[in-house]
């Protein structure tokens, strides 16, 4: 890999920053706002913020990543499908419990739902996620679909999925600002009191994480090279060469065995020119 | 170029779009917040969102895509990017007065300044807009700049732009969020009254803008050819082959004179192989 150090470098960053990120939220709870509970009261609502920076932020992050992990390049694409999808849906378990929990505290303090706009873009946000990991099982890991189709939709794929994540970022600064606005009475929020101060520290620390994850997601020469597969017929008529083609390996033990051309300069050549067809994600 | 209609049919809905957020910026401040002034007061205020949503969202979204615009082609690399810096810094000069009328307004009112995180992460913008800004300045445009700074510098520069202008559109979010929570008394912003949906839809605008502009501004289909310019000596002794050199070319009139190779097959290689070098915008 090129630049092995500055990706290692920026993945330690990025784990560090999101670490942070879900324990200042704990600490948030813990610490300012009694805790977690599931009874309806303010401990319920607590679960909001910490699953959505665990899940939607922190494991989505890593999801969308995990591709670009040099040691993984030697595990079988279909593999690494499984781990993008598994995070991805844990991601989206985590955001939607954590919507109960907002909702179930709603509705238990007769407070209106859906009325604002950080409701607006989270619940849009929560919904294209959902759908972006429907249509990717369907069309990326189910054996179905035609290359022509997966060529087609891949970049597409990719976008939504940078975007939904900084949709997700930007829906959580919005509800930080509105829990500070709410919960701090006296003193205020704009009195600055060490809660104020703190929360606002996990709001710089998402988007950091975020920065630091696009950044990544979107350098060409840190995406896994394509696999050494030879023209097989599939049963739709079309040929494996020329998109990414699911290797015969299930697991990383027997890698070795297949790994020519990985890294080398005929993969990252490769590489460029299915970027030329869109025909590669940027993962 | 590729695609041609398509990226006429998203030009045309960013524009729409774009429009209809700074009509609905217009709109709020005059049919329900009593328009603009400059005397410290509410009015003064006003100009906060108007001119965000005008300069550091709708023109810097159009910065953004200028060298896209493919009948801008035929003019001079160097005509383009006094363009795009031009654009760049009208939108610096709005952002500063709106936070200018914000700051007064606070001052006025004897609201505390910079506590909340929609003006931590929106102040950061603006300080990382004006250095991208002066950095983009002294290296791309003046002609002092080695050839390997630039090429080593364009990735940052594109990615910091885009970044940026997603955390604007974040911070724009948070601040409607702000605003309507601190204006909406009675009825309150809960009780989704008309301001409120209404504002709601203007941060919908905002998004969908940003998600156009940087669905334009990522497809590596539609960049700016490179222009044929033959190996000349630089007084820093490399070559003007292998990065974006200006061409002679002042203004749009003669460009026929040196348009070949525009949009040519060769030329789309070559635009690939730059980038592979990291040695070219995505604009």
């Amino acid at each position: 890999m090129e630049d092995y150090g500055r990706f290692l470098a920026l993945l330690v960053s990025a784990l560090l920053v999101g670490f942070m990120s879900v324990i200042f939220a704990l600490v948030w709870v813990f610490h300012y706002r009694g805790g977690l509970s599931w009874d309806g009261g303010a401990g319920e609502f607590n679960w909001h913020p910490v699953l959505l920076v665990t899940g939607f932020v922190f494991i989505q992050g890593i999801a969308i990543i995990v591709y670009r992990l040099p040691w993984t390049w030697k595990c079988s694409k279909l593999l690494m499908k499984f781990i993008h999808a598994g995070l991805n849906t844990i991601a989206m378990i985590l955001a939607i419990v954590s919507m109960v929990a907002a909702f179930e505290f709603h509705n238990a303090s007769n407070i209106p739902n859906m009325y604002s706009l950080h409701s607006w873009i989270g619940l849009t946000a929560v919904i294209l996620y959902s759908l972006q990991l429907l249509l990717g099982f369907a069309v990326f890991l189910l054996p179905f679909a035609p290359v022509p189709l997966r060529a087609a939709l891949m970049p597409i794929h990719v976008y939504s999925g940078l975007l939904i994540f900084a949709t997700v970022i930007a829906s959580c600064l919005m509800g930080i600002t509105e829990k500070l606005l709410f919960s701090l009475q006296n003193p205020a929020y704009s009195a600055s009191p060490p809660e104020a101060i703190f929360v606002n520290c996990l709001g710089l620390l998402i988007v950091i994480f975020g920065a630091l994850i696009l950044w990544m997601a979107s350098r060409p020469h840190w995406k896994r090279p394509p696999e050494e597969i030879p023209k097989v017929p599939r049963p739709n008529g079309g040929t494996l060469e020329g998109t990414e083609a699911e290797s015969t390996m299930t697991d990383c033990s027997n890698a070795d065995k297949s790994d020519v051309g990985f890294n080398s300069e005929a993969a990252r050549k490769r590489n460029l020119k299915l970027d030329e067809a869109g025909q590669r994600s940027t993962m």
